[in-house]
């Protein structure tokens, strides 16, 4: 059984506010919500779930958070479920409290300047972790990594890419221990200049890209080659470009 | 003014079902109409928009097209809109004809066997038209390119690029005249095996990647190299790197 209470609460965690307030944000779908769980990065409060999705769960897992497990039914779930697609198990989880003293030496850092695009976040996570990314400095006006969305496009990557944040251009002036690179429309071509293995990469807003005054503390401009008619490539395709040829 | 049977039809289009009937689609958003009016390719039929857009129109498009634009009252619009966040700009233009004699010699041809989401569509035909790529051959049951989430995230290059719907194993046997690659988990590294700059390259669906029958057909099965933890990487992303790769 599901409260009134309680379908309130988990609407209340669409919005940045209430998860600021309540420090908890939701995960939703059978993937994330396991990956999740397994990880055990971010501490899971409660789980409301269809009882098919609990009988698929394995004895270790169900053992580990039977205590927070609610069967509901196929009704209850659509009151709460943040999505039009049926899925079949909502979690709530704490939100974990950010590393700050991070290492930019011997690691790729990325750096977010106004991303606006839940899934481009998402994808820019995925990204990071599939290239071996630890850390991730987001402008203050980034999307929130725990939007429902971006959590969704993950794929559970949240769990294991440290993201902060901060203010750009203080965080930049501390750091400043490696080459920065900013990812612009007017630069050297990624192919052909040498990138460093370490290094912090710069990736900007979707619309109007890095701000003026964060490009101003690159080291170097980059740009990735274009070989036809397109304006421009997505964000997260981007992010995942630059990463490439640095690993490469 | 605009008539019910307007915003009927308007609506309807947002079915693949009556697009295949009228064979027509919409458009929606400043950028993406007014790019796809420039290029020609889709035969515009009607435009439908607030005044405040027609007046920030140049005198040369304005003039070529103001026998088919209806100025609408914000509250009509929102009638007829398929998205949440405002536009002020709603056109339906005409399908095209696509080439289907296409030739794979000095060319990258993309394959797209079962893509399911409209933004990774639309993100790949944006990839493909950044690096030159002028034809994708869809699998039947991959997303279809009129959608108007593909529409809008390929931000006018599908005007661009050349798709084809088919049986992909007939095409494949009909077109094998340069190397095919299949992008796996379990192939061979991309920066190592110096891919062909004339090949076809195949991605596959999302969830389950290529089916069986269509790795069979490859000549090589290569990999996008992870240096982390994800899984998996978005289609779109996917897409961009072996791309890239080539081109590289």
């Amino acid at each position: 059984m599901l409260s009134k209470q309680t379908v309130k609460y988990i609407q209340s965690l669409q919005h940045k506010k209430f998860r600021d307030e309540f420090n908890e944000f939701v995960a939703e779908g059978p993937k994330v919500v396991k990956e999740l769980l397994l990880n055990g990065k971010f501490e899971c409060k409660s789980i409301y779930a269809l009882s098919i999705w609990v009988q698929s769960l394995e004895q270790e897992i169900l053992e580990s958070f039977q205590n927070i497990i609610h069967v509901i039914e196929e009704h209850e779930f659509q009151k709460m479920a943040h999505y039009a697609t049926p899925n079949n198990v909502v979690a709530i989880f704490k939100k974990a409290i950010p590393a700050t003293k991070i290492d930019v030496k011997k690691n790729i850092t990325l750096i977010l300047d106004g991303i606006q695009d839940p899934g481009n976040l998402g994808t820019i996570i995925r990204n990071a972790d599939w290239f071996g990314v630890k850390n991730i400095i987001c402008s203050r006006n980034t999307v929130d990594m725990y939007n429902s969305k971006v959590v969704q496009s993950t794929m559970a990557s949240l769990a294991r890419v440290n993201v902060i944040y901060t203010d750009l251009k203080e965080w930049l002036l501390n750091n400043h221990e490696v080459n920065i690179y900013a990812t612009v429309l007017n630069g050297s071509n990624i192919a052909e200049c040498n990138l460093d293995k370490e290094c912090i990469i710069m990736i900007g807003n979707e619309a109007n890209g890095l701000s003026a005054d964060i490009i101003a503390m690159a080291d170097k401009k980059i740009t990735i080659p274009s070989f036809g008619l397109a304006e421009s490539l997505n964000a997260g395709v981007a992010s995942a470009l630059v990463l490439y040829e640095c690993r490469r």
